[in-house]
């Protein structure tokens, strides 16, 4: 799961929709916190065997222990609260069920598999969630063996658990295959691979959950998020199918046989609702309410005695129990630390006053859609994320949630693009890694005018290696047609865009996540930046320090410890463009010095100061450059300071940098 | 359209399947061919228009000149026959109905696109076609205003066609846009992305057409493809529900929206025949029979007054008109040169005795497949393209053709490694960077053994920029956990996947499209390689060639000639692995040799060569690095040799680098 995809709309009401009654669900599963001494049963629960030893109605009990952890360690140490809390009742009822970890549970939506951490003897440990050191927000093959496949990223869970159940089957043993997956995960085409091959798949005991929250997408983007809301409220009908098969599946196997044989005109009205999982092959049951704990477990056992491939849907609501957490379900998807008694979210102590780099985007791209009629944004179901949310609102016509589809949303842009409009397409780094064909075949090869702004760019902390933005400067760099700028601060990031909507070629634009410097960028005269030129910020003879992006800010604060603790003569040149470089910068820099540093937030190998020293080497210029960025590892969870630290290009690290560089030019 | 995507598998005879009806065509369209000058109509048509100009009555005349021309010009000049005589009426009738260019047609099957090249203004430069210079085999926006998006790979058209309506529409234009996709597309994620954004579109007239020729995929892969075949032998039902609605709207919208509003159980039985796309809220219309040129005329027109998203579904036949290609649609889908008369295939004269690179990868798995019972392998609907075929056949229950779904592909490959097994995924080269993020997320992080079979990677030739394996080094290369071999000759390969097999580690084996340069390997013992390691083939001291895969065989050969035509003493490594790098090999390469040149056939920025450079670099060896490869840019169509010239790393060019370094040395 894509941990910031958020709620990004309106919210349907049960019973607003016109036509369509409301599925009610019970609410005497809400909770308000208990001190963890009055725990009755979760103390003792520190295996999925030991959940297996309660009886099935100490389950409801057992869930709001679990639910009041969550949300105490949550409300202490941030996390994503309002998934995990929507799961609660499915976790404990799966683990109940199946015999894990024989049974494999693959978790499409990471964040939702909280509870899922704790059944599985990660209770002590789960103070340390997301921290250096601690336990991954996510599920984890490293983990732990009831991580059956790890994951951060969303629409991913169908396939591995396909290729699980395949694998069970060819080594002849018995074990069962769940997948989880969310609603909003389901609009992603790999979910559709998935489904489409495990359908033809008939002798493969594979489930999927589609854990229905309505709420992760906004219900206006996505057929089949219509279609699935439709088929959540034919509950008659539903159900008597739901009956009928788990009655007649383990007691009369050779009718099932002949009813499957049927006509297709029997079969329809009988077996097939005419829904897309069906039309893909699918045994579809549901809906069920997926807090009711009880009636989870029975129909689990049921569905385990069906064979082949079969989709239970399941209706949850986000932030389940708490009743803050239920009612504005988008703040509360991940809050930040809180009152747990009182539902108040408390503040950051000493938080920086600067605008967050998204704001930066999301303000700049209504203003340049104010001024320019061929400005569109696109977005993969990440409004908020992004904060493209605003222009949604004020120029909704111009503005395209596409839904979890990143490749799509590439694409989409393309032809907006070939059509002469100028898309703003906004995707996280880490995950614009699944549009990388669309970006090379649709945008690049035909030269096309897409902006693609790069959110999340470089190390992006808590949330780890599946979400690190390493990779952009390296993948993007090596496509021809491509420029690459990447911001300093919040002034250059606006006039990057600007430059961007008039040049009308393939542009990408990599920023980090959170805060920026604090640049002043309001309501400053927009620049048109020359593409492939850089700045100088500091003259210097000594060495030559060339930065890509943000990390600009540690570097310029080195280069004046440098000067002030050392006395060394530091130049500093803002590069502003990964690509293309700005050869005649290269040249002064080649001419005038023998020693260089380069820094980037990104992967090394095949990244900006790696072009740098090819462009140097190539025309004969005897420096030797050192390159700080991430060595050849993905980086695991931490804070943002210790991640840079850790890769060794914060502030400090730079510093140390020249210091070595200056120490080998002495040898 | 991924271009050598073929019909993979058993065909099933039209009436044979139990309870389905055939669905017959008339095959009064066969053509033999005819003496050009004794063409009635195509000699006077060179655009849309000249076309509009004749009666509706000589169009299937006039398709039997299109097909006879196609026929002609392919036999000799070698391109996808047989999917390119299915679309022939339906190209004709599109551009007989819409008013291209300023209406908008997306192909998303490239390969089914010669008729539309033909009729808008290049059938006299068609015998170009896919030659250096020449016309792409695929549409492009740089060849023709026709063109309204290009593109070689698959399922991208629904994406575009939205967003060039879209963009229609915030521009007030009128323009329709039309989009045609196959139905082995139609399994890929992306194009599932785009319908499920399109469904919701419903004021945008966009109309997709699904070209189903029943053979692109085997049925037995792929839950829609049964679903496909079950909707087009609804026909009655079908037939009632197209007429209904091109009665009703253009006379009765009213009636139409009142319609459309009625309560479920009756729109269920009017208008929804519960297929997928209805699911998705399009508009679904046929089957029509795509050689009945006069109906599709009809139909289109009808359409054309039908709002929103709406599909039409068509039948064809791969071949159509050409009995051999119709007969075997497999052996005609890019037949090479044939005699046109007589249906005789003409081969290459000369053609080498050597194997082919993937027949290596073919019948090696095999022999892994038998010697380990954890071996399976999986295609993205590619058997006969990569040579998995032959343990299809051997082994049906360990291989896995999953559809046109490469993201899919990969992940499914990362689930049966997960489990234990040991999956030989194979996908061409530029098709890979369809499922980069399933090779980060799902493989390298996870660490999985998964072994990834780059096929046709490097240089394709004649499939042009779409196609050309240009980026793997690069985009591969950055990715921490992966090992990245490269097979210099076919007996490297077979040791490579042996060793790959052993590895358990993500390990990537990339090699070229076409023959070997014919090392004996049949029968060979297999040996495990050092992991990293690369290997001396030529003792020299005054430069180093440092060579990455088949590009090692071109290298031996300028050392040999530089050795005995200049006397030049040149030192020639085969790398064997882009990742990890031998150190042990460049220590030593760095200790001696001042000047280094690196080969490989890929993108120089981020590439092999690059890497090399880095680490010399890092150690602080003062050497100078010519690296060769491709620059940046995309590489067009051409043969092979003309193209490896062009980028300057065949034989010649390679030989011509070491003068060079020797003269600059001496400078």
């Amino acid at each position: 799961m894509q941990t910031d995809r958020e709620p990004s709309g309106k919210r349907i009401p049960p019973g607003t929709r016109p036509g369509i009654p409301a599925v009610s669900f019970r609410s005497d599963t809400s909770v308000k916190t208990m001190p963890s001494t009055e725990y009755k049963y979760l103390n003792d629960i520190d295996s999925p065997d030991d959940l297996k030893k309660l009886p099935v109605e100490s389950l409801p009990e057992f869930c709001c222990e679990l639910r009041d952890f969550i949300i105490k360690q949550l409300s202490e140490n941030p996390g994503h609260l309002a998934s995990n809390l929507g799961t609660v009742e499915l976790t404990a009822a799966l683990h109940y069920v199946y015999d894990t970890p024989e049974d494999k549970l693959v978790w499409d939506v990471g964040h939702q598999a909280y509870a899922h951490k704790i059944i599985t003897g990660r209770r002590s440990r789960f103070h340390t969630n997301r921290k250096m050191g601690g336990i991954s927000g996510f599920p984890s093959r490293d983990e732990s063996p009831y991580d059956a496949f790890g994951g951060g990223h969303t629409s991913v869970s169908i396939s591995a658990a396909l290729g699980i159940a395949k694998a069970l089957e060819l080594q002849g043993e018995k074990h069962r295959v769940v997948a989880v997956i969310g609603d909003g995960a389901m609009t992603g085409g790999l979910a559709f691979e998935g489904l489409n091959n495990a359908g033809v798949s008939r002798q493969t005991d594979l489930l999927v959950i589609l854990n229905d929250n309505r709420m992760s997408i906004d219900p206006n983007v996505g057929a089949l998020k219509e279609k699935l809301l439709r088929m959540s409220t034919s509950r008659r009908y539903n159900d008597f199918k739901t009956r009928l098969w788990a009655y007649l599946a383990p007691r009369a196997p050779r009718l099932l046989r002949i009813i499957r044989k049927l006509g297709n005109a029997v079969k329809h009205s009988l077996l097939d609702s005419g829904n897309i999982f069906e039309s893909l092959q699918f045994r579809y049951f549901g809906p069920v309410d997926g807090h009711d704990i009880k009636t989870l477990v029975s129909v689990l056992n049921d569905l385990k005695e069906i064979p082949g491939p079969k989709l239970l849907h399941v209706l949850t609501v986000k932030g389940k129990g708490y009743p803050e957490a239920e009612h504005n379900q988008t703040l509360w998807h991940a809050p930040g630390r809180f009152d747990a008694d009182t539902g108040e979210r408390l503040g950051t102590p000493a938080a920086s006053a600067a605008d967050r780099w998204q704001d930066v985007f999301g303000e700049t791209v209504v203003e340049l859609a104010e001024m320019n009629p061929a400005v569109v944004g696109i977005t993969p179901a990440m409004p908020t994320g992004c904060s493209l949310n605003t222009m949604m609102q004020r120029m909704p016509d111009r503005c395209f949630d596409v839904g979890i589809a990143e490749g799509h949303a590439v694409t989409f842009s393309a032809g907006l693009a070939a059509q002469g409009m100028v898309p703003f397409c906004n995707i996280y780094s880490s995950f614009m890694q699944r549009a990388y064909d669309n970006v090379i075949h649709d945008v690049a090869i035909q030269r096309l005018g897409v902006v693609l702004c790069l959110d999340r760019a470089g190390l992006v902390g808590e949330d780890g290696q599946t979400h690190q933005g390493e990779f952009d400067l390296a993948y993007l760099g090596c496509i021809p047609h491509m420029t690459v700028a990447v911001p300093m601060d919040e002034h250059e990031l606006r006039n990057m865009m600007y430059t961007a909507m008039n040049a009308r070629t393939p542009f990408a634009i990599r920023y980090p996540r959170g805060k920026g410097p604090g640049a002043a960028w309001r309501d400053t005269p927009f620049e048109n930046l020359a593409i492939g030129r850089g700045r100088c910020l500091r003259e210097g003879d000594r060495i030559a320090l060339l930065t890509f992006g943000h990390v600009g800010n540690f570097a310029a604060s080195a280069a004046r410890r440098a000067a002030e603790q050392n006395g060394l003569s530091v130049a500093h040149y803002d590069m502003r463009f990964a690509k293309p470089l700005d050869e005649e910068l290269l040249h002064r820099v080649g001419r005038r010095f023998r020693r260089v540093i380069t820094v980037e937030d990104g992967i090394l190998r095949g990244g900006a100061g790696s072009a740098v020293l090819d462009f140097l080497n190539l025309n004969g210029y005897d420096c030797r450059v050192t390159s700080l960025g991430i060595d050849d590892a993905f980086v695991k969870h931490g804070s943002l300071s210790q991640l840079y630290a850790l890769c060794g290009y914060d502030a400090e690290g730079i510093y140390q940098a020249i210091l070595n560089a200056v120490h080998d030019e002495k040898e």
